[in-house]
């Protein structure tokens, strides 16, 4: 039975309720909005990766017509300047040392942005440079500065469960879990396996850049940004500038892209900061490039040891993961907490001991990102995979399948056991590239891989349906609309149990001053959790609209039921709209549902809410001559429970594999002593449209496992992070050539087709250094 | 036992919540609002009172450089173009004929006002001069021209009351009420009186004048307004443009003044219209003398006829009052529906006849104002009764109350009973002149009236009350605050119901995207029937908190009690913020509160939902050299059951008496052969502080007797309707001279005293003719 024959609208691919007004370019963004009297900002930008502020002169600056305000540190006095979601340890503008290139270390702000730019370029700053640490072994190294000597706890925001923070060698968070006895594992085990991998930093890259107006007064502060994190926002400059949650505003329209790099607390801090000192509203948008200086992916090098028996029976794992999170924690720590059960894959070990850090750097803060330290894991843990597969001579997809773990089973002892068939999902990847078949054209390699990821979806959300006097219907939710399609499958969810066309919905953008409470947008959450609060509020508007009915019609409300639009009793008719007409007595009023999710509430208690699994399999054609590798098909297949809208499901997956595609082939930021080398979209190749493999392909399995409403779990993140393990797995069994470090470039791959043995796999080095590259760097 | 007994924040003057943002210039209106891309407007009005229109060119405006748009009649096909709350009589741009000076005919965008005024300047018109109607006696004349032809029913704004409509000559609507049999009263009565009384137009006068700023797409309307009505507007914008409710927003900010003027739709199907032919978003901000064009009150005359017994019994009246309506119904039939009952007077009559006609004329159109209909009977019926006083040689008070209802006694059958004291605040605004002394110096004179209105409070409101994880609340309620102090009222009764002091609840604009229904702000309905929804919210916000408190402190609910924003339960507390936080398991997360209120619901289902009702006494001083009269003393009562702020309900009934001394002493917006002489505040005079009483004093009633929270009525309106009475009573006792028509400028009163014997009174004449004026006209 499909989606179809119970539902009327959920499991439909209605088309997008936003898309001809993106295409049209009706819809409005952030940057579209024109606030009275608003001042452009410009900020100024340290040029060093780490050195003392001596002096900040802005009298020059000042002297400038047109400039409304000049902020500096000088002008934190009276609030607390630091922020920050897992630790506050960063200030608004640099106070007394800068801590990467691209600092904010002031901001001008001016009638328009031509002046605000002179203005900002004519801010007089003294530094004192300092020893800048590049890398997380030199951070970690003995005798390295310390770039941070005191942090204040985040307080409130340790949401549900506590993040451990540690500084010593400049470590910003660890996290570890160890289950079983290690050591005997390995003793137990028939061979072991160790290899290191490394993953670059990745940019967002989102079409929208960061983008925030403010404005300030004694009564509160008013925020438009593009922020994926309005009610998190709230609280934040709540705390920072010393106002009640009810006097904070934060209005987000249309975000052009956000995928992690618009979570929590970006630029809107220091914009605010900036009006409030202007006494009047302030802009800021970025450049792509600023932006690029703005967050960042944590690069990261993991060093995975696997013991197994001889039948592939997998026994022990020990995992080391190093990420570099550069100058300040941003979503560090839940990076790393979240990374750790990422390096167990979603296999059957009895023994493991995992340890993962956040590393200080003098480097652009890295923070949350499409499947938050998944990617840098599953690529460390799915080639390893394949390395050991071949060792012992069995196939890939048989090895994964006798090791996976069933319906059920527990990854981590207390939590929530598996609630996917991993295994359907893994066959139906390796199908989708005719995976049995095994005959390989020169150059042609076929790989897999798979991911289980616990996204750390929170459960709380709460929602507002309202019925108006004509039957149309408005949705009030705070799930931000990122380009993911959320407006459409929370509008179909209450269509759906309001039993009315799609048509008959509208869901608006956030307005923190009267759109209810949203934990966030992220974690592949929306649809699981704000849709099961979205759906209580109309089944309670439902309930309150039948009663409505009960009464005008003179009947028990048991027997009634709604129907297109209508409440039918027998041969009692009375369309909504009417029934609130009569109910109210006129021709307005309006009936509200409200819905609420907690934990314990309406969702099922166990966490995470949900397991988030992707698996990938590639067909690859490489290039001998120029090392190029073209993706022949690429599958990406997520289990979904229950697809509410399939077609965005699928443009979700594909958006995230394309993602994927960008770090496995094309990007890196690169640094050089310090300095961010291409930070800019010519120079860092993002996929485009020639990138898309020659067969992209996806597919969903439905089995109404989840815990969200119909069955739905989440998903639209998994789809990253089987990619790069896939392609590089694929390039293995087509050349021999087994690389450890991404991207995959045509010189990279080149260099490592030199080095293997044609024809045979360039097997793993068995113990290689701790600190070695396994190839040669590009 | 005061009310401040009782409750801790009901029954006390805090401080307006809007004070300083006003008067430091924080607050924003509509006109301070910027639309991105938006354009100004300017409105081509029509320089005949009644025309035909033979052809409109706009070729030469078009080719203005910076004309966005020029919107005619010929864009009007597609749409229906006709609105009107009562009668959907009125085009938004003259179609074939223009029926009043001042009637759009055209309207210009374009990149600025200077522009756009140029460009109205270049819309060429030719028009054919029709005979027009410039007053009631004209347009009801044998042969008179009709103006309208055919009128479509407002259909659904036919709000739970029938508007009888009728059109023979030139009748836009008729109003009747009889009980009894009049003819036998007059025979069975010792004396009767018939008198003639003529009230002016006056106009609202609103700081801020009528101001719009509309956006239209294919996905909907957005609109800003001054409205005071905006879920009515989003109904009537919804009904013309052939949208959805849920696609027409209506977002009213703070609005400058009201007055009923800016009641139901006035500019705002214009401004939408020419929007959406200009493809981008208009503004038009009217000027002082535009408003003063757009909407005014009704100029009337009345024919009043009582007959009594000796010792001063009232036995029978008829009366018949004519109003100018205007070109256009807008909301005439309400306030001839409304002017009914007011022609009773608060009295026991046995038999009586009432008959209300309004009346299209070629003037500007009469609408709502301050207490529908009631300076206009009210100025009839309380100077008729005083000459009905003189001549019996009873003492005006004395006769008042002899004649009052009491308490439960019906002033209409079927309607509800009286709910006040009459006496009580008759009886303490004679007090406050020293009413019993009755020592006249020379030249001084005291006066008293009072009036009983039904200010047809329609009992259909909603509210939302959210309570955030710092325990700051929001209130989502969509009066609007125009001035007269809603927010702070409305938010005094969530804080009271919710234990906490006012700073924590914050009460927003309306915009009907996100807030929930309120029929409107007007009838002095806000604070008893939104009141009553705001409480039921604040209520039901309540009943969930004590609730998630119980779940936290593990105590049942019912042994739980809020004090200061505290959950108490024996030694166990838990502030509201902590309790919210904990029942949603993190740092956010919100409780939501929702109350309705409809017929038969929260309020007591009689209606009028309550009766409201004023007295005034006034002791004033008449130069017998110029005519002018000083008001010494003003005393204005009005009987509120109780005073949630009475600060505020003293500055609103002062109000209301000032706007009452303006009509009495001064205003009038004179026409001459169809033209509007003085429609600017220059050559109209409207009260200055220079004209404030020299004691300006007012009483409050507060019995608990209301049937709103607390025993609260409303308030606000009915400290206009006594003025003009009670002045012309005083001066009347002063001088003997009777004057029959307002306002009562110095040049009039100067004639009554040549025409008067000194030292007696002008008695009234005993049947006076028909049409004949009863003094001389300026």
């Amino acid at each position: 039975m499909s989606a179809g024959d119970l539902h009327t609208l959920v499991g439909k691919s209605v088309p997008r309720i936003d898309g001809i007004e993106k295409v049209t370019g009706a819809a409005r963004f952030t940057g579209d909005l024109v606030i009275p009297d608003m001042l452009d900002a410009k900020v100024v930008r340290s040029p060093y990766p780490h050195a003392l502020i001596e002096s900040i002169d802005v009298s020059e600056a000042m002297r400038l017509p047109g400039v409304g305000a000049i902020l500096t540190r000088d002008d934190l006095q009276d609030i607390n300047p630091y922020y920050g979601n897992c630790l506050r340890d960063r200030p608004l503008l640099a106070l007394d040392r800068v801590r990467f290139v691209g600092e904010p270390v002031a901001a001008a702000a001016a009638i328009d942005k031509t002046i605000a730019e002179e203005a900002a370029s004519l801010v007089k700053i003294r530094y004192r440079e300092l020893a800048s640490l590049s890398t997380v072994g030199e951070a970690m190294a003995e005798g390295a500065p310390v770039l941070h000597e005191k942090i204040f706890g985040a307080g409130e925001h340790h949401e549900m469960e506590s993040v451990k923070a540690g500084r010593r060698k400049n470590i910003c968070h660890e996290e570890h879990l160890e289950r079983g006895e290690v050591g005997k594992g390995f003793a137990e085990s028939d061979e072991v396996f160790e290899e290191v991998y490394e993953f670059p930093m990745v940019c967002h890259s989102s079409m929208e850049p960061h983008t925030a107006i403010a404005s300030v007064d004694r009564y509160g502060i008013t925020l438009w940004s593009s922020s994926a994190h309005p009610f998190l926002v709230r609280a934040e400059l709540a705390q920072m500038f010393g106002f009640p949650l009810s006097k904070v505003r934060v209005v987000v329209p249309y975000v052009g892209g956000a995928f992690g790099g618009k979570s929590y607390f970006k630029i809107e801090p220091l914009v605010v900061a900036l009006a409030r000192k202007a006494g009047r509203p302030v802009r800021l948008i970025q450049s792509g490039s600023e932006s690029m200086l703005t967050n960042r992916r944590h690069s990261a090098r993991c060093r995975i040891k696997t013991g197994v028996k001889r039948d592939g029976t997998l026994v022990a794992r020990e995992a080391e993961l190093f990420l570099d999170t550069g100058a300040y924690a941003d979503n560090g720590p839940r990076v790393a907490s979240r990374a750790v059960t990422r390096l167990l894959g979603p296999y059957h070990i009895r023994h493991y001991r995992i340890n993962v850090s956040a590393v200080y750097t003098n480097t652009v803060p890295a923070g949350s990102m499409r499947s938050i330290g998944g990617p840098q894991s599953i690529w460390a843990v799915e080639s390893h995979m394949d390395v050991i597969a071949e060792r012992l001579g069995l196939d890939p997809l048989e090895f994964r399948l006798n090791n996976l773990l069933r319906r059920g089973e527990e990854l981590k002892p207390g939590g929530r056991p598996i609630d996917a068939d991993l295994a359907q999902g893994l066959e139906k990847a390796a199908s989708m590239v005719d995976w049995r078949r095994r005959s390989r054209a020169p150059g042609r390699g076929l790989g897999l891989a798979l991911g289980l990821t616990d996204s750390e979806a929170m459960p709380v959300s709460t929602a507002i349906v309202r019925l108006l006097a004509d039957g149309s219907i408005l949705l009030n939710a705070g799930t931000t609309e990122v380009g993911q399609g959320a407006r459409t499958v929370l509008s179909q969810i209450v269509a759906e149990e309001l039993y009315v066309p799609i048509e008959r919905v509208t869901m608006h953008g956030t307005d923190t001053l009267v759109t209810p409470f949203d934990r966030s947008t992220g974690a592949s959450r929306s649809t699981t959790v704000m849709g099961t609060a979205v759906r209580a509020a109309a089944i309670d508007l439902r309930k309150q609209l039948t009663e409505a009915a009960a009464e005008i019609l003179k009947v028990s409300s048991d027997r009634i039921v709604c129907r297109d639009g209508e409440l039918i009793a027998g041969e009692k008719r009375l369309d909504y709209g009417k029934a609130v007409r009569t109910f109210f007595g006129m021709s307005g009023g309006e009936l509200i549902g409200r819905g609420y999710v907690r934990p314990g509430g309406a969702l099922d208690s166990a966490l995470p809410v949900f397991w988030e699994t992707g698996m990938g399999a590639a067909d690859i054609e490489v290039d001998s001559e120029t090392g190029e590798i073209r993706l022949k098909t690429y599958a990406t297949v997520a289990d979904v429970g229950l697809a509410i809208n399939p077609q965005q499901c699928e443009s979700q997956d594909e958006g995230a594999a394309l993602m994927g595609i960008g770090h496995t082939l094309f990007e890196s930021l690169h640094y050089d002593s310090g300095q961010p080398i291409n930070p800019n979209l010519i120079d860092y190749h993002v996929p485009t449209v020639a990138d898309i493999p020659d067969n992209f392909e996806s597919a969903l399995i439905e089995n109404r496992d989840g815990p969200g409403p119909y069955g739905i779990k989440g998903m639209g993140e998994s789809g990253v992070v089987s990619v790069a393990p896939a392609v590089a797995n694929a390039l293995a069994q087509a050349t021999g050539a087994r690389i450890r470090e991404l991207p995959l470039t045509p010189e990279r791959v080149w260099r490592a087709l030199k080095r293997a043995r044609p024809g045979s796999f360039d097997t793993a080095p068995a113990k290689p250094a701790r600190n070695e590259p396994t190839e040669d760097h590009p």
